[in-house]
């Protein structure tokens, strides 16, 4: 290509030099007759240089911002020097100029800060994205996948495509349709995962497999879910839980290091999910800080009050310097405990000596002294059952981390949680549902067999910083064992063979255990620029109501396109 | 892990050390008592020998084809070394064996060779994947995959996603669409290609993008089409066509050494489409061979007859040492021309200094003297209009080449076809299509504008041995030049609007010139792994009717998923 710099590159050891740039108008002044233009691509910008009496002058004079030039020109000394701009010591000034292309004025401004509503943005998502912060995002997206893929490629996985256009599942209500038009009244179904596919590959013998897979998921979407999402899809064969942990634990220290220069500590903590429950109050807990949830039951439970009595599990979660919080923010405090199932939040704090709180008057000295409170300490607890208990004081220490900037920043901690029951068992229903998939194994398939309520699962979770970031398991990889596993599901012969009679049949033919994992590639990038947003690490996302503003899609389609797929539309 | 070798490493160095392998069982013998079984991973084959008195030998005795074992043993070296193997000098004396998995007797046999029928291969694709020669297929796609795409990534190129659930376009009638819930009488549709979201990257500045895309297209199959397939979409800003296939050229070139240790010679041929057409009587040219298609109009229009009176061309093919073609071979190539819409095939043939053939009466000596023909020689003519004598020319000369085995094998021979019409005409509907799509630029926007008949496009396409394996073009990269160009296809502002108004609009803020090429990876991977059949390089290819035999899809889906979607199917 004839251009010879990016517009980051030029410093004092390119002065006299002569280049050729190329790039958008990021800012242009006329200053007594000189005239500044900022040129910008996707690296970074060279402030350009335009004198009076340059044959190129007035057409310099016709650019605006936005504008898509190209120029020849000489390194020279700027005279005031930008520190902040790896080209802050120079500028080019301009020998030729050629417009490109022109722009009119942009609905958005074309700069890290914006407050452009996020509809405008998502409609002008072209130029949302020349915004260098959205840029980066890109690009770190960009760098990640590399990096990921090129050590699992390092460790000998195979990169193997799975079809897009699969077949419709019993989890199946949220699947995304396409109807056939070779089999009017059938359809397609985009995949909610290649799951099936990646044991099949292993069945195949392929024996390590990944795959960068668009999933698809069509539920009802929360902030940081899109319809259709992008995951590090990962199975191996003759593995356990610890191979596929120490793979990806593997793929993550590499990946934060070359791509955040960001050294991560491994082996990563292994929690069983009871434990996380117990001290985090959640199935995906933030490390990164203590303030961990503790028992109280022995304490309380002797308190004669109603708020007591009964109660199989009264927890806390103490709080140093909490002392100031005012009975404001405390009822606040209560209502998030209440909006996460909690009973009730109580609280006990000391300040200069003296205990105070919503339950003093229930306590014997003894008791409040039993407790240990330190000057400046609050104790927050809320009785109740297990779950509730857990889930409520779990929200609650999110918040008080978060107030007390109790969470380091720049600071990435995972871990995995192990110890999982293989079922969930709906009472409503009066019967059992996967907890992770039908395909996990069993610890014991004798448990399953006789006490299911009881059965733990080969399974494993990686949370970073608080987000389940991927989920895995080792499979079934028996016949008996995966039939045992439908039985228990409730599943009929008949949906079994009409849903995955290939499946079990393939199961017959020499499958060796296999197992892997799935990590949610949007929600990696996300924590690893530091975004929010979801839609930030996606190019071209879709509304929390799936509409693509941009496209205007989903859209209607022509009568007779319908007519073909012998397809009618509307209120049944 | 565990295992210590792969089954094609262990050979006379490795003998006496104690050795952990595991697989599938690929044969068993029972040879005096001695058990040998053949021991296979995705890599190769170990022998395994188990003896009389060994405690697991009764478990080995049960040990059947396709059983996944694991064995501990012994490297010892084998009594009659097989050659033809790596590990043919040794084999392992087992001293442990475990039996993973147990398999019943498999639907086909697991061997390179298959007599099994294609659809029985579809319907256990994983055990059909299983066959060694079906494993190296995926295992090079694999590997030109990475290939592909690390050279696009040192070239500087940013890996980033589109969205698969896209909006339904004119050409949409291919569409295969996806209803909304969210929006009953909605549809998505998936994209036939990233063309417009590629072009919007480079509106957004990213300058170099690529991605290995799924594509899909809803048509009546051939045998090399798939409904979803895989392109390698590429697209940079700033570039020539030059500049495009130039890099094309590089990815190729580190392609074919890395995957395959070939020297593919670069630069590759640049021919117009009317040479090609001219010379190959095709738009994709093999020339690994000549065989040229030769002009004999000054000759032939000069004899009276109603073969040649008024015929503006007559072409031919002369072929070496065809003298001995039979009368009955002649009507068939006289089949295969009048299939390929030419009027006639003639001949003249020389054998023993005489010319005999089926215009020898029509022609004076002389007229004969002067075709020059040489004893062995034969000549194939085909008189009437550019096109059909063109293409039945081009197939006569594929047919010849293969019977007279003029395609030398393991030959890679590239070319660029450039020099491309903008737009076809087309009498019936007196419309303009665009040849290639409507974003590609015209070389001169004033001959579109005037002449629209004559506009040359800036396009280009990459043909690998007579297959077109990509095409691209610099596009269009001013909103007037679009304007003209939708103008000049009849599509009505409105539809404009409706379909395109997003992309239009977009021009406007700062278009950068771009282009770029999609190479169809399929396409790419079936001539480098030799195979004729497109279903060999996929994965879980689909038959040519659409369907997955192995999981039965398209299939019928619950009544209450079509009621969400407010779907109703049947004629109407």
């Amino acid at each position: 290509m004839k251009y010879t710099h990016h517009n980051n590159e030029l410093n004092h050891q390119h002065i006299n030099q002569e280049v050729y740039l190329k790039g958008w108008v990021a800012k242009n002044r006329n200053l007594g007759g000189l005239l500044f233009l900022d040129l910008r691509d996707r690296f970074g910008i060279t402030q350009l240089v335009v004198k009076p009496g340059n044959q190129f002058y007035d057409t310099a004079l016709k650019v605006k911002n936005e504008f898509v030039i190209e120029v020849k020109g000489t390194v020279i000394e700027r005279e005031s020097k930008n520190k902040n701009m790896n080209t802050g010591d120079i500028e080019v000034e301009v020998k030729e100029l050629v417009i490109l292309s022109s722009s009119e004025t942009p609905p958005i401004i074309i700069a890290n800060e914006t407050d452009a509503l996020e509809e405008t943005r998502l409609k002008y998502r072209y130029l949302d994205l020349r915004r260098p912060v959205m840029q980066n995002y890109m690009v770190k997206r960009h760098e990640i996948t590399q990096a990921i893929r090129s050590t699992l490629v390092e460790e000998g996985f195979y990169e193997l495509e799975t079809p897009i256009l699969g077949k419709s599942t019993p989890e199946g209500a949220r699947d995304y349709l396409v109807p056939s038009r070779l089999y009017p009244g059938s359809f397609y179904a985009l995949p909610q995962s290649p799951q099936i596919y990646k044991q099949l590959f292993m069945i195949a013998g392929f024996e390590k497999y990944f795959q960068i897979a668009r999933c698809f998921r069509d539920e009802d979407l929360r902030a940081d879910r899109q319809p259709e999402f992008t995951q590090v899809d990962i199975e191996a064969s003759f593995v356990n839980e610890e191979d596929v942990q120490t793979l990806i634990e593997k793929v993550m220290v590499k990946t934060f290091k070359k791509v955040l220069n960001v050294d991560v500590e491994s082996p990563f903590i292994r929690m069983s999910f009871h434990e996380a429950m117990e001290k985090y109050g959640t199935d995906k807990p933030d490390i990164r800080y203590e303030l961990l949830i503790n028992d109280y039951t022995k304490i309380f439970q002797k308190i004669e009050s109603p708020l007591f009595i009964g109660k199989s599990y009264i927890k806390g979660i103490l709080l140093d310097n909490g002392g100031h919080l005012s009975r404001k923010r405390i009822d606040g405090l209560s209502a998030l405990v209440k909006k996460n199932h909690g009973e009730a939040l109580l609280y006990l704090k000391k300040s200069d000596g003296v205990i105070s709180g919503s339950i003093t008057k229930l306590m014997t000295e003894e008791q409040m002294n039993s407790l240990n409170l330190v000057d400046g300490q609050i104790l927050f607890i809320v009785p109740g059952e297990f779950e509730n208990v857990a889930s409520s004081l779990g929200a609650l220490r999110i918040e008080l981390a978060n107030e007390f900037n109790l969470i380091p920043e720049n600071t990435y901690k995972f871990l995995w949680v192990v110890g999982w029951p293989l079922l969930e068992y709906s009472e409503e229903e009066q019967r059992y549902y996967a907890k992770h998939h039908p395909f996990t194994a069993p610890v014991d398939p004798e448990v399953l067999k006789n006490n299911p309520k009881k059965a733990m699962a080969k399974a494993y979770d990686i949370v970073l910083n608080g987000y389940e970031i991927g989920g895995g398991s080792i499979r079934i990889h028996n016949q008996n064992v995966q039939q045992l596993m439908f039985d228990t599901l409730g599943l009929s012969k008949e949906e079994i063979k009409h849903r995955f009679g290939f499946f079990v049949d393939a199961l017959k033919y020499g499958t060796p255990p296999h197992g892997g994992l799935a990590l949610g590639l949007d929600r990696v990038v996300m924590l690893m620029t530091g975004t929010a947003n979801i839609k930030d690490v996606v190019a071209f996302p879709k509304t929390q109501s799936a509409k693509d503003m941009m496209m205007q899609a989903p859209s209607d389609v022509d009568a007779n396109q319908l007519d073909e797929l012998q397809i009618k539309v509307g209120k049944i």
